[in-house]
């Protein structure tokens, strides 16, 4: 506990605690204790808080009224930032150099940059928001920051599922599938003790072609009684059009990659 | 462009953005265009916003003067807060209940824990935050979040060395290594176009025990002439005394762990 804090300190640190903690409830008492301020004034810096960052597109603050109520910042990103970030986006994919043989396509230096992963983690969480998972799901290893973004967004952990059963995992289960792209049978397992019977979670990955990992997942989640709120990607293809899934979200698709002509074509699905 | 802005306003958003993007560089004409205000009034607003930061203990605004300057945020994390996040993750990483079979130990819950991940990106950080790596790099998959975290409070890359060689790498340099614990052979491989010659990074991973992975990606930052500034880990083992590298920083040490006893020690040390 330290001296009073002027407005102009509570201005500054609240809205760096709420902007750096997405989703994250705080009771006015935790800001009370902080600065040794009536609720009152607080209820006053938090309008201005809130005021502030709804002019200038950095999202949203909510307040909750009555006991076990509080203030949680809300991760919305403006749409002028939005459009520009997937213009951005489709001109850096779009470049020929990321075909590679066999008509595949290099995306690690978006999938691993920090800048670009908390801004389509915000987009990708902005299809969501109003749903309550108890954590979001993965499949390793591209789509891990990706999942992590989205979960941080929800305030939430992150599970992944392993494409092999490793021994820092403990009990598995474990289920084979197809893949919908390779057509060959894979393996994928997750710790039991990583869920719980009875959760919610939505499914985050970074690529969905045939939709063959997606849908194992939710075989798996199936296998826990998880029920799957929602299935969200930065990249689906337009090809093959009946993938193994239904219902999904995502940023991108990716219309046309041609190796020979070295052409390669998304659209944006914002 | 807006209408001027109110001190109060600056205040929220400037603390917002730069707290939000840590070490990246924001010349004061960033904010004068966002604001349509003065530098000399943005640099007494900064000037408050960098007293209050350092007061409560949310890291320090670093002022670049001169052509090429700005401001940035150092993601410090307060002493007394350092202090708590390792006692409750000693408390956490010593609960007998992560021991699984054969000695491992279960950590996904960590180290896919946005919170947690945080954190611990940010006291590993700030061994190497006078360093200047061009990326960071690590070894999938656990210490994907991590290292990820780690990268963005440099406002850099994170690379991804890869267990197996996949085909949306494209052209890939492999190397193989024995598992300092398994003792097992085992194969690394790196995207040529992920890397260039010349360039300077950080190795971090979650764990560290014979210290053969990150003897590997050291091994292979060699082959692309890079520079390897410094390594951390969140978790190094007291046994092996001599590991396959000299080195290395890390959060915690293990000190032992005892299947039958169902005893598990580790010590911190920060």
């Amino acid at each position: 506990m330290i001296d009073i804090a002027t407005r102009k300190e509570r201005l500054s640190i609240i809205s760096t605690i709420l902007t750096n903690h997405p989703s994250h409830l705080y009771p006015l008492s935790y800001f009370s204790e902080l600065f040794g301020s009536a609720k009152s004034t607080l209820s006053e810096d938090i309008s201005i808080i809130r005021e502030t960052l709804k002019k200038y597109g950095q999202g949203e603050i909510e307040v909750l009224m009555g006991a076990g109520g509080g203030v949680r910042y809300l991760p919305f990103i403006g749409e002028e930032e939005r459009a520009q970030v997937m213009r951005e986006l489709l001109l850096k994919m779009q470049n020929p150099s990321r075909i590679l043989p066999g008509g595949y396509i290099y995306t690690a230096d978006i999938f691993y940059n920090p800048q670009y992963v908390e801004k389509l983690s915000r987009i990708l969480w902005g299809f969501f928001y109003k749903t309550t998972p108890d954590f979001v799901i993965t499949a390793e290893a591209k789509g891990i920051p990706l999942a992590m973004g989205v979960a941080k967004l929800f305030d939430r952990p992150l599970v992944v599922v392993r494409k092999e059963s490793k021994m820092t995992e403990g009990s598995v289960v474990t289920i084979n599938y197809i893949s919908g792209s390779s057509k060959r049978i894979q393996t994928m397992s997750l710790a039991k003790r990583a869920v719980s019977e009875g959760q919610k979670t939505i499914i985050i990955d970074d690529f969905i072609a045939g939709g063959g990992t997606v849908r194992a997942i939710f075989e798996m989640m199936k296998e826990f009684s998880i029920t799957v709120l929602g299935c969200g990607a930065a990249i689906s293809t337009r090809q093959p059009e009946r993938k193994r899934i239904e219902n999904y979200k995502s940023l991108m698709t990716l219309e046309e990659v041609n190796e020979e002509a070295q052409k390669l074509v998304f659209t944006s699905n914002i």
